[in-house]
C-alpha cells in the first residue's frame, strides 16, 4: 500500500459533504488500494454533528480510511493537505442581497485561502464547490500568493453533467456517447451551455437536436436546473453535486478521457477573450500527470461570443463587489 | 455491455437510500461496466421529493444508470427485479410502543413480500434494511411462499462493521487485518458481537484485547453504537447504513472474501440451536455464485450460548407479536 493521501473538506457536516465522504472511503476517487486521511473542517457550532459523521465513517470499517480528524481551525485542517474540497459556504438567506452573499463568502474564502497558502502541501489541488463558486475561488486563489494559480479550480461539472444528460436524452442515446459539451462562464444563470462543438457517436449533436431546441429549450433548462431540483425535491442538489465534485477532482488527478474535455472553472489566461485572471468555466483537458490546460482554437460564432462575454461581465462585477479582499486588486 | 440489472429500492426518498443510490450509479455495487435500471418506491406523499432525487440521478450523467423510474405501487416497482433493497420502514414515533412499531412495519412488509412474490424475478435477492429488520424480513419472506426462503436476508452488516472497527482500533491495527468477527441474533440491543473466533493478522483478537475489555466494554459499545451516533450527530446513521447495505448485497452477489465470513441475518436451519425458520444473524459465507450458507462447527462456550439464546428468545417474542401476518404460523 502507498502512503495515505491527505484530503481536507470544508463544510464537512453539510449535505454535499455527507454524500461525498462515504464515496471517498469507498475508493471512488483514488481507488480501493489508496489509503486516505480525512481532515474535516466545520464552523465551531457544527463540530458536534461533525463528530457524529466521523463516528459513522469509523463504523464503515473501510480499509481505505486510514484516519479521520475534525477541526474548526482551517490552519490545522489544511495542514499538509494534498487535495482540498472547499464545500462550505454561506447560503443566501431570506432578504439577503447578492452583494451581501458575495461579501460574506468572500470573508470565508479569504481566510481559507490564506490558511491553505500557509500550511497545505505545495502540490495541493484545491477544488471550490461552495457558491458563488467562481468568485469564491478567485478570493481563495488570490489570498494564496505562494501557490501556483493552477492549484485552484472551481466546479462547473454539475452544470456540465446536466448538459450532457439533457443532450443525450434529446438524442435518445447513452450519456457515454456524448462528448465535447462546454459550459462557459459563471456558475450562475448567465452560464452558457454550448453544443456547437458537441458530438454524439462522433457526429454533430446540433444536427440531431436542431438549433431551435438548443436555443429555446436546452440553454434555459440547463441554466435553471438547480432551481427546478430545489422546487421538486424541496432541498438543493447534494448527491449530484457531490458526484460532480468527485468526478472533477478525479479528472484533475488522473486526467480527462482521450478525445474529450470537461468544463472546469480555472484561471483565465485570456483565451477566447476572457479577461486574464478571472475564474471562468472553460473546456479543459487534463494530462495523465494532472496538469490542466484550456482547450485552444475552437471556432466561436457570434451567438456564442455574446453569451461568453455576458457571463464574463457578470464575473467582473462580482469581483468588484469583493475587490477589497483581493490583495493584488485593491 | 451486458443487459441492465434491475434494482428496486423502497423508502427511496429517505436518507439511507439517498446515500446508497449515488453509490449504485457510481458502479460501487456491480462495477462500472454493468448498467442498472433503478426502480424507486415511496409512499404517495413522498413521490414529489422522490422525483427530485430522480432529477439529480439524471444530472449525474452516469453511464451506469440506464433508466430510473419512481413508483408508489410495490407491484409495479418490484416487477422483474433482480435485486431489491427494502429500506423504507416506519420509525418509532413519540409514545409508540415497540409492539405498535412491530405491527405497523409488519403491515408494510407483508404487502411488499406479496408483491415481490407476485412480480419479481424468480432469482431475486431481497435485502431488508428497514427496522426492526429481522422481523420485517420474516414477514416479507413468509408472505412470498413461491420464492425460495434463501431469497430474503436482512442487514446486520452495520453491526458487523462497527464490531470490526472497534476491535481493530483496540488492537491498534488496520480494519483489513481483522477477520472472523460474528454478530449473532437480532439487530437490537440483544445482538451479541462475538470475538471468540476473531483473528487479527491470523492470531486471536481476544488474546490481544483481553476478556475483560471484551465483556465490559466491547459488547455494550457495539450494541449501543446506533444510539450514540444519534446523540452525537443529531440524526440516525444513514451514510454508514447505506455503506453496509451496499457491502452486504455485494458480498451476496459476488461472494465473501476467502478465509473470512460476514454476519448476515438469514433463515435459521437450526444451526447453533436457533429455532428453525427464524431470521437470525449468523456467520455466513457466500460462494462466488451467490449462494449463502451458515458457517458450521464453531465451538460455542457457555457465555456465548446464553447470549445467543437471549437474542433468539427476543425474536420469538417479536414473531408472536406479528403472528397474524405470518401465513404459515397463524
Amino acid at each position: 500500500m502507498s502512503a495515505p493521501v491527505n484530503i481536507a473538506i470544508s463544510g464537512a457536516a453539510g449535505q454535499i459533504s455527507y454524500s461525498l465522504i462515504f464515496q471517498l472511503i469507498s475508493g471512488d476517487l483514488l481507488g480501493f488500494e489508496q489509503p486516505i486521511n480525512l481532515s474535516l473542517l466545520e464552523v465551531p457550532e457544527m463540530i458536534g454533528a461533525l463528530s457524529g459523521v466521523a463516528m459513522e465513517l469509523e463504523d464503515c470499517a473501510s480499509p481505505v480510511l486510514n484516519n479521520v480528524t475534525c477541526h474548526s481551525n482551517p490552519e490545522v485542517a489544511f495542514k499538509d493537505a494534498d487535495l482540498i474540497f472547499l464545500i462550505g459556504a454561506r447560503p443566501r438567506g431570506p432578504g439577503m442581497e447578492r452583494k451581501d452573499l458575495l461579501q460574506t463568502n468572500a470573508g470565508i474564502f479569504s481566510v481559507q485561502g490564506r490558511a491553505i497558502n500557509a500550511v497545505a502541501k505545495r502540490s495541493v489541488k484545491v477544488l471550490i464547490v461552495g457558491n458563488p463558486a467562481n468568485t469564491n475561488s478567485l478570493i481563495a486563489r488570490t489570498n494564496a500568493p505562494d501557490l501556483p494559480s493552477e492549484s485552484f479550480i472551481a466546479m462547473s461539472r454539475l452544470d456540465h453533467n446536466r448538459a450532457v444528460s439533457l443532450a443525450a436524452s434529446q438524442c435518445g442515446c447513452n450519456v457515454s456517447d456524448v462528448a465535447r459539451v462546454i459550459v462557459w462562464g459563471n456558475h450562475s444563470a448567465t452560464q452558457y451551455p454550448d453544443l456547437y462543438h458537441a458530438t454524439v457517436g462522433g457526429e454533430s449533436v446540433l444536427e440531431r437536436v436542431g438549433e431551435h431546441w438548443f436555443k429555446q429549450e436546452f440553454i434555459g433548462t440547463v441554466q435553471n436546473r438547480g432551481t427546478e431540483v430545489i422546487k421538486t425535491r424541496g432541498k438543493s442538489s447534494a448527491g449530484s453535486a457531490a458526484h460532480a465534485a468527485l468526478e472533477q477532482m478525479r479528472d484533475w488527478v488522473k486526467g480527462t478521457p482521450q478525445g474529450d474535455w470537461k468544463s472546469m472553472i480555472v484561471t483565465s489566461d485570456g483565451s477566447y477573450g476572457v479577461e486574464q485572471g478571472l475564474m471562468y468555466s472553460f473546456p479543459v483537458q487534463v494530462s495523465e500527470r494532472g496538469i490542466w490546460s484550456i482547450v485552444q482554437g475552437l471556432d466561436i460564432n457570434e451567438f456564442s461570443a455574446i453569451k461568453i462575454k455576458e457571463s464574463e461581465l457578470e464575473l467582473v462585477s462580482e469581483r468588484e463587489a469583493v475587490s477589497h479582499l483581493i490583495p493584488s486588486f485593491s
